[in-house]
């Protein structure tokens, strides 16, 4: 298995710097149109995708530049760290498994000097403008100024610039903006700072929609190229964060891989681990043995945490005429725990104990729905709820200690009741950011649950929600291979992409624009590239025309060359024209250096050949 | 190509008898659980997947029961009708073609007796239920009664049961109310007297969303089966109607064939087959020869003709600065005519002479969207709400002639826009049926725009949309194959399903509820069986887990067999009885039989092996 390297057609990578920080380099995809336009997109592949990087992967990532502003900051050190044991990889017994331990991929931790925070929240809410904060700004922008302004549609554009439902979209995104939505708790930025690898993003509800991929490891598993390159392929495709659920043997060694070779964030579920050190009984966890994987994992640079906290032996009960119980594999596990001991939910009582470690190596919390519905019949229940408020008073006592947080969501809901999510966790946890699966829509629909899940993500992409968990088509059914994965995420990419262009992200149509204009000008190739998926659209498209004229051709073959919807509009701008535009308003609709050759074509509805004169 | 005629696993047709009408025999599927229970669904799938039925497609499918309706209405006549030309298939030079008539698939034609009028609509308003309406209370109930009462959720039940947006959705549906939405104009019942091989359904937003695929002749076509699979293909994933899009040669040949083989309603869109006719120019379009065609098509017995008879002279201009001018075919063909004669749209002229013909054969209007919008950009412009407008007006001469009509709807909208589609449709057309195309809710994805549409199909349909017209994959691209079409199909299935859970269709959860237990109860063939596509969700499951022990393990891939979250939850429910829940309650949540078996287990998490013991 070799790591998927190749660039998108006709893409390069491009890096903007930054005005503060001049050592910035911000990635963005350029994409080449035939027209000699160039549109930039958001780009989550970090440095595989840049033919100009050496990578390799049993090294790491070159992590100096993050390295570099940490030490400007001055309130990090270097210790020697916990010593990694057997148990970490799973291994209890003595002859049970050797720990692999890949002394490249080793680092010496950093932490935070005692008694300081290295939150980004703590840096915001002190009015400082991060490195980070100014990439994001940057990153998120995607140059977008320039290309709005070339697909302006004047007085149209207000319309359609989307309802945002209280969200707040400035035109342009400063550093400031990012500090002060850090600051405001509304978005966070998850940077471990033994994560050095990383490429800055935010995560909130006045940013672009961001898509979570999760991954894992398999008891196949040969080869550390292989474990990376799931998180690569999956980043290739638009994955903004990626989670290793990994289980079993080698979690450790696992994380490893990923982290060090990640430009993206990485999340995980330490209880599963955890759970792992007991050999899979639950009773038998413990807080010190939970304390001791947190700190395990936040040295080696995880960057969030899904913490099932809110999971109250008082909510337990009230999940037993569910349709499905419990669902959520963390939550059944402090469920199982709570029940056995009959003991709160020790996330729940040191809960400020686990803020200490948080803010300690800037680890953001991300508070898991461990009740939240396995199926419609259970949606926005009692269990649900319940646990949703708990997550909101979870959230003001890390914010108290400027832990970044956000909140976790369903899950499985119907479309009419979507939005009271939105909207309760918006109101209950004081805007901090919210992070669902799905919701999927129907339960009818196994296999496809990508679909059922992709519409419910997409409105409530809209409605507020910051980060959309992707569901892949084996869901409920089976692990996802890589076709899988790749399905997932379009489906996802397609539902935050919808969702910000409804909620007014400013720029976000100008890819539907420039795809729509090429469509409309039969430049088959651009319409192939600004795609999401380019390889899969030209594919399609030779199935049927495979030819290479067919890619400059003036039809396709929905109609074939014979009749042409797309033509006829053509003529209806010269009759427009004919009948009174003025000139101004004829040359601003692009038609002044066609009407001569429409006027000289007449009325023949026939097509030029394949191959002529395009535009 | 032989015609796919497999049953659905552990499915069989069933047969409902009316009241009024004893003789109707109202087609469904029941899927047998492994549990013992079953579960009737809505089935388009015909005679064809009914093992009892002889099948030849030669000879098309009997039609004698409706005929029999028909004749006892004694308001129709039998006659010569119009006889089949060259021109019909497309052969307009002496040499050209030779014109295939396939004699055992003609049929002599009905039509209403002088001064008759016999539209289903106009029964409705004289107060008669007709033998269609009464098929279709019953079709519709899919037996919901019985299974409502087994999942009944108590008191969460009410808000559960959807948000309908001023839609009207009883418990029952019974012939009265079939009747009385179809003479409000509310919802149409596509049935040409022509067409006495169908199973009648109904078009309404008080109903089940339906969905339409389209087909079409593609040049490589060798066998009428081929023809006719297309049609059984659609149909056996869901397709409520289907339209023949068909172009080029053999378009009357080809309509013949799908026509006397197809149980469910059969669309087109006629002008395609009258620019055939006049070589492909649409100057050359006459109301006479349009005329001819309308006859020639009511007579085969297609059941709802879509014209473009909004596009209206003075529109046109309007979608010359658009991104993509005019995208649909009929709605360009209808623009290019009126500006190259500089006249109003013949359709819209003679408006009240096609009333005329639809009323003489029971032929529905679907009022094109010519205009429709085909980028997010062009979204909800003038061009297409004036459009929009006219057809409400249009709607209203067809309603003075008892005509049923619907009216089409786009195209590419934003998530936010599309609710002014549906509210300003039901406030213009007087709530007559919407038919949408999607919406695509972002164009940035060829190749995946049955999830983008998909999106905003779910949507509108929530809304009040009754029918969604499917987009395949391929849309944009090229010519959908066999794949393509179900992938479509069952991506608008979901859209359909989660829309009627959503508005509240009684009865619609229980589908979604069925599987859900089976998911909880490891009842993994019922999971399979119960879902829109059970072969893929059986061969997703046995990617991992292949052995047939697997099949009725208590355990899934996702977690493995050590620990699961489903097993828990059933620990859970020993708990809450333990901690005071009323035997009663207990009863009701259905763990009664089980609470032995799990006290006895202890708290061990570990499962039993595989294979023993289902619930």
């Amino acid at each position: 298995m070799k790591i998927t390297r190749d660039p998108f057609p006709r893409s390069r990578k491009v890096y903007a710097a930054g005005e503060n920080y001049p050592d910035l380099r911000v990635p963005m995809r350029e994409i080449s149109l035939t027209n000699g336009e160039q549109i930039t997109v958001y780009d989550t592949s970090g440095p595989y995708s840049d033919p100009d990087q050496n990578i390799d992967v049993t090294q790491g990532l070159d992590g100096s530049v993050r390295r570099a502003w940490i030490d400007a900051r001055g309130d990090t050190e270097s210790y020697e760290g916990r010593r990694i044991q057997p148990v970490d990889d799973g291994f209890r017994g003595r002859a049970e498994g050797r720990l692999k331990v890949f002394e490249q991929l080793q680092r010496t931790p950093l932490r935070a000097k005692a008694g300081r925070n290295v939150s980004q929240m703590h840096y915001a809410r002190q009015g400082i403008i991060t490195p980070e904060m100014e990439f994001i700004a940057i990153r998120e922008n995607q140059k977008l100024d320039e290309l709005r302004s070339r697909y302006a549609h004047g007085e149209r554009d207000q319309r359609l610039q989307g309802q945002s439902f209280g969200a707040n979209l400035p035109k342009q995104i400063t550093p400031e903006f990012v500090r002060s939505e850090v600051a405001a708790g509304r978005a966070i930025i998850p940077a471990n700072i033994n994560h050095l690898e990383l490429e800055p993003m935010i995560i909130g509800r006045n940013f672009l929609t961001k898509v979570n991929a999760n991954i894992g490891n398999s008891a196949v598993t040969s080869s550390i190229e292989e474990e990376v390159d799931k998180m690569v392929w999956a980043t290739r495709w638009g994955a903004d964060t990626v989670m290793d659920l990994s289980t079993g043997k080698e979690i450790h060694a696992t994380r490893d891989w990923i982290l060090r070779n990640s430009a993206v964030p990485i999340g995980t579920v330490p209880i599963y681990q955890a759970l792992e050190k007991v050999g899979g009984v639950a009773e038998d966890l413990t807080w010190e043995l939970f304390r001791d994987t947190l700190i395990e994992q936040a040295e080696q640079g995880v960057d969030y945490f899904t913490l099932h906290a809110g999971v109250l032996l008082r909510y337990v009960p009230l999940t037993a005429d569910r349709v499905t119980g419990i669902v959520s594999r963390g939550g059944s596990i402090m469920a199982k725990w709570c029940i056995a001991h009959h003991q709160e939910n020790f996330l729940y009582t040191h809960f400020e104990e686990i803020c200490e470690i948080m803010k300690t190596y800037d680890v953001s919390f991300s508070l898991g729905d461990g009740l939240r519905p396995g199926s419609l019949a259970d949606a926005n229940d009692a269990a649900q709820l319940g646990e949703l408020k708990t997550l909101g008073e979870l959230t003001q006592i890390a914010w108290k200690h400027d832990v970044q947080t956000m909140i976790e969501g369903p899950g499985h809901v119907p479309m009419h009741l979507i939005k009271e999510n939105m909207d309760l966790q918006l109101q209950w946890c004081g805007e901090a950011p919210f992070y669902t699966l799905g919701p999927l829509t129907t339960d009818i629909a196994p296999g496809y649950d990508h679909i059922t899940s992709g519409i419910g993500a997409a409105m409530i992409g809209w409605f507020g929600c910051a980060m959309l968990c992707y569901v892949t088509p084996k869901e409920h059914l089976g692990l996802p291979d890589r076709d899988d994965v790749k399905e997932g995420m379009i489906a996802y990419k397609i539902a935050a992409h919808a969702a910000d262009v409804a909620k007014g992200h400013p720029g976000a149509r100008v890819r539907d624009d420039a795809l729509s204009r090429a469509r409309f000008e039969f430049r088959w190739e651009d319409q192939f590239n600004l795609g999401l998926d380019p390889e899969r659209a030209r594919e399609y498209h030779d199935e049927t025309l495979p030819q290479d004229s067919a890619k400059v051709a003036h039809f396709c073959s929905m109609c074939g060359p014979k009749f042409c919807s797309m033509k006829i509009s053509q003529e209806v701008r010269e009759y427009a024209a004919k009948q009174g535009m003025s000139e101004d308003q004829a040359i601003e609709a692009g038609m002044a250096e066609q009407s001569d050759r429409f006027k000289a074509s007449g009325s023949e509805i026939y097509l030029e050949k394949p191959g002529e004169a395009p535009r």
